[in-house]
């Protein structure tokens, strides 16, 4: 026997166990049928990738963070580290075979070789949509009701979507005149939530003067409703423009869907990137501000110059899993289980295990998860097994019981149990059958 | 503008487009609801691990196809090749954390760097499903019968699972005695469905000479049904043994859950791998036996020795997605859509955007997949866009239309149109879902 090698995961990635694997997915499971629900479709792309397409030409020097090596065919290679750059790669590659508007969805793995001390993981997942190829209020619209009717699907309680649009923001700056630099004004907005005002202020009066510091953190203010604060936008921009119209669009399609208690036109939202030129979004739940937006995103101008000459505006979202996730059990409304087995059939009695098949064949007929337990144990055993799956019932025969044409039913929760008939086949099961969803449902278990 | 970029994928990878990823996506959820069904957790675990982990010590020398690379940390890493060593190590680090029995399925990605000459791919799924900790006949059959019950969710049509024991085969060789080297004789008799009786019978005869080799073709030969091949089994071996009584009993319990007709007793299946030492199973289907094995597994002593003393013997099987995908394909049962969108509102009135939000609100609420186009087109753009989607139908409506409190539902497979009474809200909208579901139930589409 060789030398045994220590198990463990490397620092920064980790392993899902089932009840947390098991709560994720039922995580993006709802989000997917949010998403199917407004038309989106799945796409997947590669884990690994040429270098060159993720990171540009001549980019790694500010990429540290990226896994890249050579490849057994000397290809420079790296391991994905967003969902954009490859749907832009993915888009430019295959925008002929598909069509415009393109709604898609992509949940998937990415890496990043951050610093883990920050409680950053090196593995995460990533969901996104996007609507390429419309630069629509419709579209923008779609992206915000989006978000609003998934967050309402998980059940999170009070949120709140804030919208602000980097075209009128860039209108203002460009009035404020001299030598303002946008990004660097952009990035300190950005900052308002995490250092406050005072500080911004003192951020932006280095950078652009103290009369500009002013003005700017007038037009980042919120007014008392959307429609003021979208006239203090239009009359310190220079009035009504292409991207106020558009927030007033938007603002009157959320109004016609119900949804426009959701939104809240704050100036503040930036999202720092360069990359997005329309209206922007990020998303907090009200009983949770601190963990900051739980799903942000934007409208861009170009997603593939990079790589394709075709023009493709779009709009689009990231949901941020592990926040939400963090969420939901801060909240309490995360569904902590062990498992999906409603049934389990006890092991007590060797000379019955036969039997035992048919039993479970039947149930899962009518619907049920069901499994056996898989060898003859003490029974305080099997009870401790069903208990860490959390298993609401429990079948228990022994031979006598099966030759009478009986089983008994035992709800593991409120400890009653009831003997029932059973004979194999659908007929003969069905009585069981009915008294097992009776139980599953009277109880709101599953 | 920086040179753009050739936007491609690395050979051996590949795109989901939407069709593709939601067929994929289709028969993940097909095998989960099964796997759920029969007691199995989902888990996952990181693409990236140790290399000594995935490889062993020293490991590597003869693992050219592991895309394996140094760390920002210097940390020797690879990427996954399958989800079987990751498994081992999982329950090695978390066997006190869990409970024994354990059952738990596996869908991911695995990468390795195959000869693409061959059709191999790079990047591909995969799905395992085992239960580990009872050695058990209980736990092969579920095994069994799980395979059997995901094959009729699937709807390939019959299919046959393949049983053998590599128990009895190991003591029927003995029995040869000599110098019978087991394993060559595995691999050996492993291709016979490949290049045929008489070619096994040379290889054989040359590594164990003709009489040997004539005592094997005779032992792997499949008798008139099950108990009779199982007694010339049991014959040639010496007589019963643990490892006949078990396949007596797995063939007892599957008779019991009325799944004995899709077993056949096939001592010619082997499994290669020196891996197996109980139950080993291949499932072909009867409409495609060319494309092999689309589900595969057996009986392990111990899955994680390598990295733990305790003792984890298991029975598993991994389901062949891509083989699966070909083989629906082949029988023309997968459902090739475009997309999950049931209703389209087509943008005909820029003055009716804002109620088309409405429209599709309440079409959601009532459980239907429903997407606005977002811009105004040409209706031959948006009705082409709905094809490609496999949208089946579309509801049109101008400002006039909606004034009047109707709107245009079109079935667009049948082109038939109807108007139907519409006002914003529950119960204004009732009519028109209603109408939609008769009209998607009616022709079976979804």
């Amino acid at each position: 026997m060789a030398e045994r090698i220590e198990p463990r995961v490397l620092k920064g990635f980790r392993d899902y166990l089932p009840e947390a694997e098991i709560e994720r997915s039922a995580l993006m499971r709802s989000l997917e049928a949010t998403f199917r629900s407004f038309g989106f479709v799945p796409i997947d792309t590669p884990v690994l990738e040429y270098a060159e397409i993720l990171l540009g030409k001549g980019g790694g020097e500010t990429d540290k963070q990226v896994y890249r090596f050579s490849d057994h065919g000397g290809r420079e290679v790296a391991m994905r580290f967003d969902l954009t750059i490859p749907f832009a790669r993915f888009m430019a590659e295959h925008v002929d075979a598909l069509y415009l508007p393109f709604r898609r969805y992509h949940m998937a793995k990415v890496w990043r070789g951050e610093n883990t001390q920050r409680g950053r993981y090196r593995e995460f997942m990533q969901c996104d949509f996007d609507i390429v190829g419309a630069d629509s209020a419709s579209a923008d619209t779609d992206i915000v009701l989006c978000i609003a009717s998934a967050m309402e699907a998980l059940g999170t309680g009070p949120f709140t979507i804030r919208v602000s649009h980097r075209g009128i923001f860039n209108r203002f700056l460009e009035r404020l005149g001299g030598e303002v630099k946008t990004g660097a004004i952009l990035r300190i907005v950005d900052k308002l939530e995490k250092i406050g005002a005072e500080e911004v202020r003192a951020l932006l009066a280095a950078e652009a003067g103290a009369e500009a510091a002013h003005g700017i953190l007038d037009f980042i203010r919120r007014e008392a409703d959307f429609e003021s604060t979208l006239a203090k936008l239009e009359s310190l921009s220079g009035g009504p423009s292409p991207g106020s119209e558009r927030l007033r669009a938007v603002w009157a399609k959320a109004s016609a869907a119900g949804s426009a208690e959701r939104l809240v036109l704050d100036p503040s939202i930036t999202r720092g990137l360069d990359y997005y030129t329309g209206i922007v979004f990020e998303t907090s739940l009200d009983a949770l501000p601190q963990i900051g937006s739980v799903c942000s995103g934007g409208r861009y101008d170009e997603l593939a110059s990079l790589y394709t000459d075709r023009k493709l505006p779009g709009v689009g979202a990231s949901v941020g899993l592990d926040r939400l996730l963090a969420a939901l059990d801060s909240l309490g409304i995360s569904r902590k289980v062990g498992g999906y087995t409603e049934i389990l059939i006890l092991d007590v009695d060797e000379s019955a295990e036969d039997r035992y098949q048919a039993i479970a064949r039947d149930l899962r007929k009518s619907g049920l998860a069901c499994e056996i337990y898989p060898e003859k144990r003490k029974l305080a055993m099997q009870f401790s097994y069903a208990e860490r799956k959390s298993i609401p019932l429990a079948i228990i025969a022994g031979g006598d019981e099966l030759n009478r044409g009986v089983v008994q039913l035992r709800d593991l929760r409120s400890r009653e149990s009831a003997e029932l008939p059973y004979v194999p086949g659908p007929e003969g099961s069905s009585g069981l059958a009915a008294a097992a969803r009776g139980a599953l449902r009277g109880t709101g278990n599953r």
